[in-house]
């Protein structure tokens, strides 16, 4: 079966995540379901991040198995057709390289959780954005931000439910930064932890309030507890942007 | 009764349009409820643009009347509360000085047209761009778009609904240029006709599609005749910006 590599850009906002599941729509269910349309057969999907439900995405690689050649332009265009009207979009396909897998071969995740701050609610960028009622004390987050990068015992910003074998990570990079009218945190790793980057937002966005210190986000990262943690940012902020092979 | 002027952003998305009416709910409509919900009493609103279903706006200008005075801020947060689940905002309120008409006062409005050039779908901008599936030729757009500025009949670039008194108009400003990985085109004027902008911006699409000409558009506003028009641009690519008084 040939393997197709996908780019996909997608609102989390419907979906009850990537990965297939009982209580309700994913991304990846979609795609098969469109996979299945245009090749007549089962047709699986994997990607290299399984975001929750709520998170975006605007740069997912994934893969598609189909059961017989067709012009990687085409498999785009017909994945798109047979998407409709579910609010995902193949930016990009192309035949996978021999061994080519979009989770296991993946050695960097890059992510982005977007705050904005006002008071007003949202109305054009709902469900795209935290908002933030006050001014973020962006120079203390970046500060605070830093303590994370490293090779670090992550336990504090797991969730519970994480199924990685070891909670031992190695944060490449960490930067909030104001981006246009936004407060932005980027990072990126080989790989994350169940909830990490949305522990890291919610626990960040404490500092930026200016009710934790960055000794605070310090002494939680020692702990490896995860009742340590700050609050969990909500999932609409957070972004999947981009894989590296 | 205090008057209490409102800059207002909204998803136009769900709504009939700005002004109320029969065939489904408007943003003038939510917000009179909003305002009768805070007072008590009618609160009639007006805006500086009667924008069309689909059409959005960052920065709308409204004023309403309220029975009784309250502090501005306590007008903004709390409208903001009864207008909830509906995707409009009150980003900012004032008490409005004496004799003020958010649409008699208000001297120049500003809109601005969002294209997209990409072949995908779109999940994330979904409503709030127009997608062209090739690459416009903005200088081309750009060139054709100065020939509409000045003083014009406009007849070709208007609605047939249209309730203006005369197609005489005075385009202001003009422009198309290249922002980010978009194409915006913008424009003022002290005032528009129905469906000017969406059928300007719909017009130069064709320019940017290489399949008119500027002397295509320099003739069509000669004529002075609605079927000499392009087509018109979908509404969820137009944008009320800004308005001045």
């Amino acid at each position: 079966m040939p393997r197709y590599r996908l780019t996909l850009e997608y609102d989390g906002t419907p979906f009850a995540g990537w990965q297939r599941q009982e209580n309700g729509p994913s991304v990846q269910a979609v795609l098969e379901v469109a996979g299945e349309r245009l090749s007549g057969q089962r047709a699986p999907v994997a990607a290299a991040g399984r975001t929750d439900s709520g998170v975006h995405a605007l740069g997912m690689e994934a893969h598609i198995d189909l059961d017989r050649a067709m012009p990687a332009d085409t498999v785009r265009d017909a994945l798109n057709f047979h998407l409709r009207p579910h609010p995902v979009a193949v930016l990009e396909a192309s035949l996978a390289e021999e061994g080519f897998h979009a989770r296991f071969s993946c050695i960097r995740r890059h992510y982005r959780y977007r705050f904005v701050e006002r008071r007003a609610p949202l109305s054009l960028d709902r469900d795209r954005v935290w908002r933030r009622p006050f001014i973020l004390d962006v120079e203390a987050m970046n500060a605070a931000a830093l303590l994370l990068k490293g090779k670090h015992d992550f336990t504090t910003f797991r969730s519970a439910n994480c199924q990685a074998d070891s909670p031992v990570k190695t944060l490449e990079d960490i930067a909030v930064t104001r981006v246009g009218g936004e407060v932005h945190l980027t990072c990126h790793a080989r790989s994350f932890l169940h909830n990490q980057v949305r522990s890291f937002a919610g626990t960040l966005e404490r500092v930026g309030a200016g009710k934790w210190s960055a000794e605070d986000v310090a002494s939680a990262l020692a702990a490896a507890d995860r009742t340590a943690c700050g609050p969990v940012a909500p999932a609409c902020g957070l972004y999947f942007v981009k894989a590296d092979y």
